[in-house]
């Protein structure tokens, strides 16, 4: 028990370092110095930091479930929980400005270093995918419901990039009321495009 | 003008190598080879990786400042030249897919690192964030042109965001078709705000 513990530790903090410094930057010695244990103990739960990645990407996709989850539970309608989802970079906007959005950045960081877990971290981005489609569905978007989907969750990376930029926190609260705005338009009309338009 | 042209050469690997592989995983080892120099004649041109990286924001800066230019040269009207801009995503669709974008993942990087030279690459952002505005300004949108092209500038990140965990590129085309169906809606009507709407 006492050794989960402190396997738990180390993915714990390794997905604080990898978020803030990134994978590539953050050491053995930094995730060791933060936990506070020796290197021969560090080496007994991990021999290489890819096997951390690894856990930290099930421990964020767990993290992931738990609040979409929370967020179908305690939001009553299909748009009360797409806002939920918005509001989120409001609630994170002091980490979005100073590291970016911890899945968009690994994906990103993984995908330059071509490394095997990026389909891993990737996943995480299906979870907040196949979930919004869910809430667009029940608002009656069959159709295009993964459109949408894909559209709210580009915004939502697009405003954390530049968050991150800019560090403008009107900018975020901004362009979170756009997005409920075009919620509430999405409710009474398709949404619009060239190609759906000719036709 | 030997010397020069080699220290160019280096800038330029560098800057192919920042994008591709990310700024902290390359080494002067790395770049070296790329240019076919010595580890000596390498020490001789720079002597921290943190002076190369200088040298990549003023040459991105420099070529965006070129690609702006054309765009103004080549496209008769605002609105033709916010496409192009969009356009620019179908064009990299290729690079975007596989290493996101070059501007958007330098900042992010550079904003874990807590690096020196993040407000440099953020100037980048500044360039097309003042372009963006300066053409819906002579579409008459004086009083938002700034948000609308912060608006539109997340966009395109957020879209090159999940270009790069999706590898899909129906979507990139799709979202850069919304984008122009947005456009065309913008010279009709004031931008949607809940605010505004309000007011």
């Amino acid at each position: 028990m006492a050794s989960d513990s402190t396997r738990d530790l180390i993915v714990r903090a390794a997905d604080e370092l990898f978020y803030q410094r990134g994978f590539e930057k953050t050491s053995f010695a930094d995730i060791a110095e933060v936990v506070g244990i020796s290197r021969g103990n560090f080496y007994h739960h991990f021999k290489a930091k890819d096997d951390i990645l690894s856990e930290v990407i099930t421990l964020r996709a767990c993290k992931t479930k738990e609040m979409l989850d929370m967020w179908t539970r305690n939001a009553k309608t299909p748009a009360d929980r797409l806002r939920c989802f918005a509001q989120m970079l409001i609630e994170n906007r002091k980490n979005i400005q100073r590291y970016g959005c911890p899945v968009g950045t690994l994906c990103s960081e993984l995908a330059k270093l071509d490394h095997p877990s990026q389909g891993g971290a990737g996943m995480i981005f299906g979870q907040f995918r196949s979930w919004l489609r869910e809430q667009f569905e029940a608002l009656g978007r069959g159709v295009d419901a993964d459109s949408l989907s894909m559209h709210l969750l580009a915004r939502s990376q697009g405003i954390a990039a530049l968050a991150t930029a800019f560090h403008d926190e009107t900018f975020i609260r901004r362009e979170v009321e756009l997005i409920d705005t075009w919620l509430d338009d999405l409710k009474q009309a398709p949404i619009k495009s060239r190609s759906r338009r000719a036709s």
